[in-house]
């Protein structure tokens, strides 16, 4: 891993110029563009033009009424006609009832397999938008147009498209490459706290399991990226896009090494799952999954406990909960994990810290792990 | 296209060792194993044998009786537990809230990623079940059972799959390629004869556009196929997997070659929908469309009369409608094939003759579409 160097605390009114990080993925090969004011200018969105075709955008009710009138604006010069869809907003809704609206507009407006669909919103937005695209005459091209830091940093690279069904999350999808990532930092301006702690979590993710130079980077400038610091934001995201395109690159299809990129996930699907879609953010499932999976790693011998304290203090700067909550016993954890699509023939896998900046995939004794989560739930 | 020696028109009645027709997709390449009795031995499923999962059966409910038990038993000593699931039968239950159901039961099962699926039964078996499979956990290994004629000669073979939504016919799919196709003749036996006459379809497709000498074969031969005549029906299965194997080999996901595989598609796509799903067979609406396909092919010098006329006698011979509904007009048709998935931004492709065995994708005036259907609509 390179030594990273730091990036001044200071925001930056001036326009940037787009950072790009390439997806290598031979004829799958996307670029990444990251900086602020993307969003709003037409020549970003020149690549997929077809002016024989259609485009769709698919957002959300909470972030149409902010930016898709500006990216319907900016994409118009490039097709016959664009639509846009607005889905309801939240994880409860990635569903099969919801997919299908997608389907009912693009076959409404007789699209064909040209037509281009533009995901803007989060990662519920993103992965319903990729799993139509996958699934629309079994395959029409997709943009990811991400608003949130966690989609920016993590759900909308990598092509894990997906709906939840009411026994477990992410349970029906596809791997299904978008042929461009637009990051526009400026969005995230209008990004909620409570969504940027969330989108934080996926950050310290990829330092604390794969680069410790970038934890440490994380630990001097929380508080600048919390404040949206366009120049720690533009760090932050390059940062763990880079991580992603390694790791994507080396594994698409999750066989073996990207299993690593859901520490604190197997703990953290159980949290969201057992109170319900929608009532912790997955951001903060993954935050509290990766204190549990921290000390579990400790616990076993992995780690030292410092290490793992100082997973706890990170995510508890980052604004996000390291507590479980009180009303999900222990067992039920180990239930909603089994189900959970990492489980192979019944035994649960956890991604677990072998030493500072690395983890493996591996089981634990369900002793070990009951014992976890109860020191780690509220009282 | 080599020449095809005439096969004996005699029903056998002791076991025939299997034939084996390889699909060549580098990692994705699969068998296709054709012969009598496959079904019922263990020996068959050994490929896909797993003893730490599960397999699931999907069938329908015609055939569940038949032969599900049957194949439970032989995958039996290969897995931890064998389920079957029957979905009601018939292309009008091909849609997202019957797909649904498998996703049901393999959750409900605890089925993880290892989890094996066997589609029992026709195209629409088969084309849920390989979707469900494409989509389960992003994918999960599946095996097509093909237990009727067009299934074994067409659609369990090349990875199409899908569901169809309100507004078109097999509009939510995937590119996805089965582990293995087992075709065993002797299940053909209880297929009833609108079934044969409507997989002998899609048999004379190949013929008609791609294989001028097997449709010199199946003109001496029609009547032994419908009289299920083991030897004829194993060399007819065979040349269709050879041919369609060909095909698919070169052009996966249907960037042009395999679009001459929907020959008399785009007529019959729009029979079906326009009479409602289920009315007419899939294998109904592609004969007679392959009768105008045939009459729009000479209606614009691509051939002579005489050879349109020579498909629409043997799509006759093999006891199929060589004339569309009364009741619909031909405009109507013109709505559907609009939105049919071979539409390019408006202008309908049909798949025409050039030839005798030839064929070419493109579009056709209007005009001559019309005067076309009109002549070939029943009074």
């Amino acid at each position: 891993m390179t030594t990273l160097t730091d990036t001044p605390d200071r925001r930056q009114a001036a326009p940037m110029a787009p950072t790009v990080v390439q997806i290598a993925l031979g004829d799958r090969s996307y670029p990444i563009l990251i900086g602020a004011g993307l969003l709003a200018d037409p020549a970003t969105w020149a690549p997929q033009a077809n002016r024989k075709s259609v485009a769709l955008v698919v957002t959300n009710t909470t972030v149409e009424p902010l930016y898709a009138a500006t990216l319907a604006q900016a994409l118009s010069p490039h097709f016959t006609r664009v639509r846009t869809l607005a889905l309801p907003d939240g994880e409860v809704h990635k569903d099969l009832a919801n997919l299908n609206l997608i389907f009912d507009e693009l076959l409404g407006q007789e699209a064909d397999r040209r037509t281009v669909l533009y995901a803007l919103g989060g990662g519920v937005v993103g992965d319903m938008t990729g799993f139509a695209a996958a699934c629309y005459m079994r395959g029409v091209p997709f943009v990811q147009v991400p608003t949130t830091l966690l989609a920016q940093v993590d759900s909308s690279v990598g092509g894990k498209t997906a709906v939840n069904h009411p026994l477990g999350k992410n349970m029906i999808g596809a791997f299904y490459q978008p042929r461009q990532v637009v990051c526009d930092l400026a969005v995230l301006d209008t990004l909620p706290d409570r969504e940027m702690s969330a989108g934080l979590a996926e950050v310290i993710k990829y330092g604390a399991s794969i680069d410790i130079d970038f934890l440490g980077w994380l630990e001097r400038h929380i508080d600048a990226l919390r404040a949206r610091d366009r120049a720690a934001l533009a760090h932050a995201v390059k940062r763990c896009c880079e991580i992603k395109a390694r790791v994507v690159g080396a594994d698409e299809k999750e066989a073996g090494l990207r299993e690593i990129l859901n520490f604190g996930h197997t703990f953290g699907h159980a949290i969201e799952a057992g109170m319900g879609y929608g009532a912790w953010l997955h951001g903060e499932g993954v935050g509290c999954g990766m204190v549990m999976a921290a000390a579990l790693s400790a616990r076993l011998g992995l780690v030292d406990e410092a290490f793992a304290r100082r997973i706890e203090s990170l995510v508890a700067r980052a604004g996000l909960p390291v507590r479980g909550p009180a009303s999900l016993a222990p067992g039920r954890y180990l239930e909603l994990m089994r189900v959970d699509k990492k489980a192979q023939g019944g035994d649960i896998r956890f991604v677990l810290l072998t030493g500072e900046g690395h983890a493996t995939v591996r089981t634990a004794p369900e002793a070990a792990v009951v014992d976890v989560i109860a020191a780690l739930t509220a009282a």
